[in-house]
């Protein structure tokens, strides 16, 4: 066979998100409806026909805490876990902390936009004073030349894409089914590169949380359907018109 | 220096503690109760002027939900984890599922004891047409001739002891901080190889759960006290008489 089955998950609502705040590395909590979604993610899974063998799962607790909760509600909480910062959200710099709404208000549409959405502007880099400094954080003490000060997706993608490669790709290439339980811009890298997506068409790829996302590869680790397969294509059409819409107040 | 400090968490009640029925392997979840044992045994964790590195579970719920629990209390959420088998508790043959108070009046309480601490008398073995059965179980598939039929703490002894010496200790060795999550019984295995105990001296050993026990160890992994130090030492010396009255109904 050497076919393969990719699980992507985006961790559900976390307290940043309800309150419409740029998050980026700041380790939030999950919200009552993150948790909620986290569940019904695991009721999803639980009815594979090929379950999660292992998971991978940033740093970032709304990312792990999803996947504790997926994974104990589809009874493979006992798989093996591995954790990455190369998985993260994106880091967004001077913006962590602000509100979305606010921040388009005050430099406009077209500047909010690049920074959300466009390939290779990174916002404004973190002031290392910051409340949200992690230059001491022990977690990220293995990065060579310390964590990120900002980034854009395509810094995202240089960092992700080679841990995939290296770490993720021989289990699939093992036959293993993996889920891997991560960030709206981090799973938006990794799709640009599974899909063979351009530069400018990941702009508009707007991944919905807590609705898995089946990838099924072939032996090239190439997508079977463009795109994969949501298990609840309803919800995440819904959902990713939402994720969209952020900055409306 | 080479010290290097362990600390063993026994997971919190669980619904089958609650009802005072032989649990061993079978996959029963926490209880509320138990779920505020896990949230205070990581604010303990947390005060610790070493924090844990990497956690051990072994492939049981109750254990895992207690590691996920108290870390991310700690905010250690994000360390490495590895799960296996050996880390276990005591598979209990075909006692799970009984009532131990059941079990004490029609067994009588010297045949009780003897299953449930004498060193090396397994209770009768599980029939393979038991509702517990896990022989077609995908987490004990590596298991070599399957898993375990029945257990006596001698048997638990001989799987876990080696598991720790090869997988646990090089982390040791690198001065790892290490918490090890898991049960009654795989954890009084260990406590009796660190310190050292006889046979005979095993027996009256009985660790609470929820409260951490913290063993610094030497250069040659020898513990620096002997018994090591509960991080709630009354809180400890209650519940170990807690767990050594069961079987009172």
């Amino acid at each position: 066979m050497g076919d393969s089955t990719l699980i992507l998950l985006r961790h559900g609502e976390s307290e940043w998100n309800a309150l419409n705040l740029f998050t980026g590395w700041v380790d939030v909590d999950l919200t009552e409806k993150g948790r909620q979604e986290a569940l019904r993610a695991g009721e999803l899974i639980k009815e594979l026909d090929r379950l999660p063998d292992v998971v991978y799962t940033s740093l970032l607790r709304r990312a792990i805490t999803t996947a504790n909760i997926a994974l104990d509600k589809a009874d493979r909480h006992w798989i093996p876990v591995h954790r990455d910062w190369r998985l993260n959200e994106r880091h967004y710099g001077a913006l962590q902390g602000l509100n979305k709404a606010e921040t388009k208000e005050k430099y406009g549409e077209e500047q909010f936009m690049a920074w959300r959405r466009s390939y290779d502007t990174p916002p404004p880099p973190l002031d290392p004073t910051s409340e949200y400094s992690q230059d001491d954080d022990p977690r990220y003490a293995d990065i060579p030349g310390g964590p990120p000060k900002t980034e854009c997706l395509k810094d995202v993608v240089a960092r992700f894409v080679p841990y995939f490669t290296e770490a993720i790709v021989p289990d699939l290439r093992a036959g293993k089914t993996v889920l891997i339980a991560a960030h709206g811009n981090s799973l938006r890298a990794l799709v640009k590169y599974l899909d063979q997506m351009s530069d400018e068409d990941v702009v508009g790829l707007n991944i919905p949380t807590g609705i898995p996302l089946r990838y099924d590869l072939d032996g090239d680790l190439r997508p079977k359907v463009i795109g994969g397969t949501y298990l609840d294509p309803e919800a995440a059409a819904a959902g990713a018109a939402a994720v969209a819409a952020q900055g409306a107040k």
